[in-house]
């Protein structure tokens, strides 16, 4: 399970605080540049941060490259619409079956872990032999479990990545696109921390939870908590 | 595999015609009104198309529920951004691992869909056995193929639809989601002819193929092949 | 200033529901429609939107037709991207330079709104005159106040609306906006109750305002204002 | 009227020839990257370009700084919905009335030209006036000519600069826009050649003109026109 965090805007925090800048002041991109202390910078984000002013976090642009998560995740993450994805095919592209994941739930449990490979090993068996036979690839992988692993490129910019990790670093969210997520998250915040701290689910971003019953109650208990905050 | 149009935007020729006239016309929508007879509303809807002014077009909205596609299918489907989805969860949802899609190339060969549904069976068991043994449906769906069948609603307006078709219905798409995009299109000419009339790949709607060696040959064949005109 | 809806979704709040009920039920739309009574229908569309689950939302389309707001407030308007518009030109239509708004804050000023229409004539004189020096409408515009008025038809989804709502109807949004949001908001909520009951700023429809010493107060001083709930 | 190219994802080029090849290739990005000679990358993004295979585009985020645009021409400009703005301000920020556009075509009619400037003269006395009244400057503006000036940064990917250069290049759209999309592409063409050779109207990037009696001949008189290509 790779991230790497292949490319991304330029000195994003400070073109963000330009941008924000640029609409309250009567001066121009050059002013502005020139009042750009990085306190100033900083200080600006958080003050968008807490009034959920948004909207020039756009200009901040940022591109993963993903290896080895499920195509139950990618089904997810492609879910997420203002974002660009590059995913390498299963039509043109003949699929590797001995590449796939186990969950943990699955893997505690060995019985379940043994039922799990062996249906990996019928699977990748009937994908060979179907290709063999002369099914196009296209149509092989219909019998490929969704644990098959798959590639891709990502780029989404800071606000949309700030809601992303709203949903999907929560604990209600399944345990592989929330371990990505909060990949993500790491190597966006060592890449521009102001855009992205604080950032995760809504109880640490937003300080609340509207989960209700559902709510797994860490607001309720620990306001504090430092987990993805 | 069942594709049902369950609500589109009420006389939605009439609207989209309404909304191109107006950015036009020095009246406004009560005069417009007055002058919107059938053949006027389909002669400008005629003339957007074929100078390719479609934001008109967005008005529309078609809204469809979808059952029995694969969600190999369902992935590609997605893709399309500018849309609107609801899909039946394998997360709260029970899977019945019994409805899945046999692609028509391998139902053609007995050997290949004698070990397609081996797998399937297998799969089911081990789908159920993992459920027993307590592992999360989340997480069990891990083993299910991605011929597993699932349910969704999704709505997309007239213009990004004519772009799905252009995608979908080509010959060089896969054919479940060729499928279902020739079937969508059936519905909505049904219910809006004007609007999707031509429609289809490339070849049709714009009268050019851009896949150089990978084309069809189609258009260089047969010029007025009535397919999914 | 005219708001008219002029089309939606039919039975929009019954299609919200049951693409909600559709992600986690096993049941088919068939099913879904055999239990969807109207105060289930209304039941649900309150948990979603309580717990912020918006997507379904989507599904349910409004279409406007706008005439007489100025050209400073289309500007503001057309910011929303997950909308559609279609505009009356000033490029194709020769505008009608007596048509245009006076803020209320210059009507209460006599000595402004002397100004304002002094300003005004003198546009409207100018207008015409470059009009018949053949100096091209689309160029002759420039010199047109941005108080002038402008035609649109726009169509928006439930969910984008409760988010103009959220920002528009706040007592920071300009006035002229706030109107056509308020005027808005009343038109969707006698045709989709449930869908837009709270809507309205973040205060009303959140409980919340993250305006900081920019904000009006209302929140602190009356939790119960039933202004724009 | 200044237009600054100030930031761009780095390297967009080998991004987007990645990201392309991702789709079709079995191996990973390391694989990828080892076989990126310059003279691939130009011919797959040509070869991208060719068939419309333009997703891959995407990734490519291009930032610009404009000053002393029109009203006119922004309130074109962010109709094209997918890209990201920070304008400044008419509500926050007092307006100079000396900052407008005097459109070419007023320019060369010295009566015309005469007229234009007289009515800013009223029109920024008034604006001035009106704040002096007390009229906040939000309402002070509706005095403004649509001619008067702006400022703002905007970020689109290469995919939508594209589209953007297809309409707002072509001698249909309106000077100003025109220029400015002329002055953008020179710019981005600098950055990243590969990505924008051909771009501009579709007469250039397609060899098409959709216009039929609107269009301005250049196709047919001249298949070679070296404008904008």
């Amino acid at each position: 399970m790779i991230v790497e965090l292949i490319a991304h805007t330029p000195d994003p925090e400070r073109l963000v605080a330009a941008a924000a800048r640029l609409c309250y002041s009567d001066v121009g991109l050059e002013g502005i540049r020139a009042q750009q202390s990085e306190e100033q910078v900083k200080g600006l984000i958080t003050l968008l941060r807490r009034s959920g002013h948004l909207s020039p976090f756009e200009h901040a642009a940022f591109s993963f490259y993903l290896e080895g998560w499920s195509r139950v995740t990618t089904h997810q993450l492609v879910r997420h619409r203002i974002a660009s994805y590059s995913q390498q095919s299963q039509r043109y592209v003949t699929a590797n079956p001995e590449e796939f994941i186990v969950p943990p739930s699955i893997r505690s449990i060995p019985a379940a872990r043994e039922e799990h490979e062996r249906v990996f090993h019928a699977a990748g068996r009937c994908y060979r032999k179907l290709v063999n036979l002369g099914v196009p690839p296209e149509d092989a992988r219909y019998c490929l479990p969704q644990a098959i692993t798959s590639r891709l490129i990502l780029t989404m910019n800071a606000r949309e990545l700030l809601h992303f990790f709203e949903l999907r670093t929560c604990r209600r969210a399944q345990w592989e696109i929330r371990f990505l997520a909060l990949t993500m998250l790491r190597l966006v915040r060592k890449a521009a921390p102001a855009l992205f701290r604080p950032a995760g689910p809504e109880c640490i971003s937003e300080g609340r939870c509207r989960q209700g019953t559902l709510s797994c109650g860490r607001l309720r208990r620990d306001a504090g908590h430092p987990g993805a905050d």
